[in-house]
């Protein structure tokens, strides 16, 4: 069973996974298969991964065999289990809790190649609505906080296999950066009563040179204080605080801003290898959820991160990132990149 | 000139250095370098970096000739710069401050594979000495806030060159990890009117399964809740806010006790890539300085990362770590290693 223990100094949690137990031999690099018939997530192999939770399919195929477009497992080696209760306990001066939670695979596409920035609106477009749908479901188990709904694309952005696949982690805690954006837009709020993400979303549409491409409801940009070489925030321009609310008219224009903002990545730097994470309101119905007017200030979006660079030393110490690219650059390139 | 950014969302600053100005082409990695000719670091080849600060010379040798042990030099490419003055402006809802502070080089040593783990007692004595020099040098100047010192060991740790070498970063903020740490330490004094790293050090004796080395003024730990696998931390057992309290005699133990931790992950690991920072109190005679009583509650360390894992998606986005090795499992096997 795996651990939450708390940071005596900053607060911070931590997910020790001890069934992953690995021994200091074990971090040596293993060489990423493209072959499908070694890859668990390709069609045809669902019998080497543990049975769908849900899955979008071609009408008469059965679950766990060929036919989907869409499957979400549960992790086979994950880093919370769902089973048990929320145990909390006392070490000396050390404070932990037992490592309940959720932590689903979402099989993007039944095809080893094919590729987010190169994939069909339709499939985009099913992505989304997946992502919104297990959300749903998560939040429905009170004991879960908060779901952590993110994409690692490639070996340097943490991917242990190269299939195309997205992850959901629940946790029974809300995590720390997710409680400092949220304080932050609460302070912002009871400060001006504005959305803080609503006014940049007004700044950055007057100044104009950070924005890359806007459609009737979504926007996305390289953010003012971007602490990443090509770091690109997406956000619908309806104020709304968590990814559940969004239209089925809002999805598909979601899946055409992050289609052609993946292109264009894709096609300024070489298909570069990144992270995306959904940031959205915690679980409004877990009795540790602590911001009633959450729906005013709040704002869910996107966080786009492409491995361009190393984190070093510096950024770990302090938490101040240096950036070698303005975001007035970074942007400027995204906009003038011919696509197709 | 590079510029200091604040996020208006949770209120990070940002090193957007722009004199660096990455275009999209130019992240592709470089092969480091282990030529001797073309080192800028190694011995016989000063005239490749700017003029020397400081350095640690054998009798009779000129500043920027060969003879030196240790040297310290400006970088050649500067995060930030210390002529000018610390401006503040606002543009729209952002917030910006000119890029103002020092960013040095601490060349540890003129052979390019004397690396840390191997190199003479004499040589981390004179390292660690040159540490406390430069900080006091640094912090003379109340307008540099907070000193970073640090070292990217290895590509994956984010070093550009693979000369044993370290750098100091001055900044006229205190960034927002090292804020959180001190006001957490802070809250823990106000409930407790004890340090919370005194009592870390107390536990963990008490424990011992997390213990790695201890000698009379010094200890070296796998901290409760590790971000990551090995994640060390090297604390003083005797109370000290600030680096530069550091004794002569005390300097020597630390060097044996940074000396023999560092052999047992190179044993236990293979020689791994890491980074380690030293987190101490701000500069008290800045302006900005807030913490009157830290002198009470703050009490200065190392922190050492191994790059053994990726980050990913999960932890970007919330700043909540899975960790694959318990740091008892961590501590064990570092004390168990053999080291001459």
């Amino acid at each position: 069973m795996s651990e939450l223990r708390k940071d005596p100094v900053i607060g911070r949690w931590v997910i020790i996974a001890t069934e992953r137990g690995k021994r200091p031999t074990d971090f040596v690099t293993v060489e990423q298969s493209g072959k499908k018939e070694s890859c668990p997530f390709c069609g045809g192999n669902e019998s080497m991964t543990p049975p769908e939770i849900y899955a979008v399919r071609k009408n008469d195929t059965l679950a766990n065999t060929e036919g989907w477009e869409i499957r979400v497992v549960p992790n086979k080696f994950p880093a919370l289990r769902v089973e048990g209760t929320v145990e909390r306990e006392g070490m000396g001066m050390f404070d932990k809790m037992s490592g309940m939670g959720a932590h689903e695979i979402i099989i993007e596409t039944p095809d080893h190649n094919d590729l987010l920035h190169n994939r069909s609106h339709k499939g985009i477009v099913n992505l989304l609505d997946t992502y919104q749908k297990r959300l749903v479901d998560l939040m429905r188990d009170h004991r879960l906080s908060f779901p952590t709904i993110f994409k690692n694309m490639g070996e340097r952005a943490g991917a242990s296999l190269s299939h195309p696949h997205s992850q959901i982690i629940a946790t029974p805690i809300v995590p720390k950066r997710v409680r400092e954006e949220i304080n932050g837009s609460l302070d912002y709020y009871n400060y001006k009563v504005r959305c803080v993400f609503c006014d940049i979303i007004r700044d950055e549409k007057r100044f104009a040179s950070r924005l890359i491409y806007e459609n009737a409801s979504f926007i996305s940009l390289c953010p003012y204080a971007s602490r990443f070489p090509f770091e690109i925030w997406l956000m619908p321009k309806r104020h709304m605080s968590g990814y559940q609310m969004i239209t089925g008219q809002e999805l598909k224009e979601l899946a055409d801003c992050l289609s052609v903002t993946m292109k264009r990545l894709a096609v300024a730097l070489g298909a570069p290898q990144y992270n995306y994470i959904l940031h959205t309101e915690p679980n409004k119905s877990s009795p540790r959820f602590s911001w009633p007017d959450i729906g005013e200030h709040y704002h869910w979006h996107f966080e786009i991160i492409p491995k361009l660079t190393r984190v070093a030393g510096f950024e770990w110490g302090t938490g101040f990132y240096i950036n070698p690219t303005a975001p007035e650059d970074a942007a400027g390139f995204l906009r003038e990149v011919e696509i197709d």
